[in-house]
Order: structure tokens, then C-alpha cells, then sequence
């Protein structure tokens, strides 16, 4: 069955999938066009999973989000800066 | 134990938390600074756990990213209308 590995593709690519964001809003410095409450939101949302993960002991969980967890900080950070 | 909630709130709080940029996009037309790159592989993560949703029967699951689906397919389409 296939089921699993169309799992693993998405949490592999939902922790990813913000790289080119962040790589963007760093290059660029063009942030007005970012929601500062829906990256916060989603800050939060990966925070919330890194906490669950670590609750139950789930390690693809604790590490997917540990990622995410960088790169939304680095969103957040150049969003604050540049305004 | 506060553990199920804390991912219930992750879920929920991972739904909802694009609206706020959804609306951004659309009211202010200002997308210059997002990346559609991201945004396409975020669209294809959520359709992806959609799918997952839907192979594994899991309702919270299939409800969540059906939402998800729709908030980041605005953000997209505006994205794609004004550049």
C-alpha cells in the first residue's frame, strides 16, 4: 500500500514548503504582502506540534516541526524587520 | 491529560490560521512579496493530506485540509491575478 509513503511526502513537504518564503523574504526585503498574524498563527500551530510531538514521543513529529519551527522564525523575524 | 487537546488545537489553529493572509491578499493586492513557489507546495501538502485523510478514513483529518485547501487555493489565485 501506498498510503503511508503519501503521509510521510506531506509531512515531508509541509516542513519544506516554506523554504522558498523565507529565502524570498530575505532576498528581497518585500514583506509588506505577508500576514504578521497568520505567520504568528502558524508559528504557534508548528509550536503546538513540536510540544505534541514530544508528549507522545513521536520523533517524525518532533523533527518535522523542529524544522518548520526555524523557518517560520525566520519568516517572522524578517517580517518584523523589514515591516 | 492535556495531550489530544494539544493536538486538536494544533489542527485546528493549522486550519484557520491563512485566513488572515487570504484576506491580505485579496484586500490590499499586495502579493509581490509571496512566494508562489511555497504556496504551491503548501497547496499540494494539504491536497496531499486530504488524500491521506480519505485513504485512511480519518474525518478530523479529511474536514481540516478540505478547509485548508480552500484558503490556500484563494491565496494562490490571488497571488496568480496580481503578480
Amino acid at each position: 500500500m501506498i498510503t503511508p509513503y503519501i503521509g510521510y511526502l506531506a509531512a515531508i513537504l509541509g516542513t519544506i514548503c516554506w523554504l522558498p518564503q523565507a529565502w524570498k523574504a530575505w532576498a528581497t526585503r518585500d514583506t509588506a504582502g505577508l500576514s504578521l498574524v497568520s505567520n504568528l498563527m502558524f508559528l504557534l500551530t508548528v509550536l503546538l506540534w513540536f510540544g505534541y510531538g514530544l508528549l507522545i514521543g513521536d520523533w517524525p513529529l518532533i523533527l518535522a516541526n523542529f524544522c518548520a519551527i526555524l523557518i517560520v522564525l525566520s519568516i517572522v523575524a524578517a517580517k518584523l524587520k523589514f515591516g
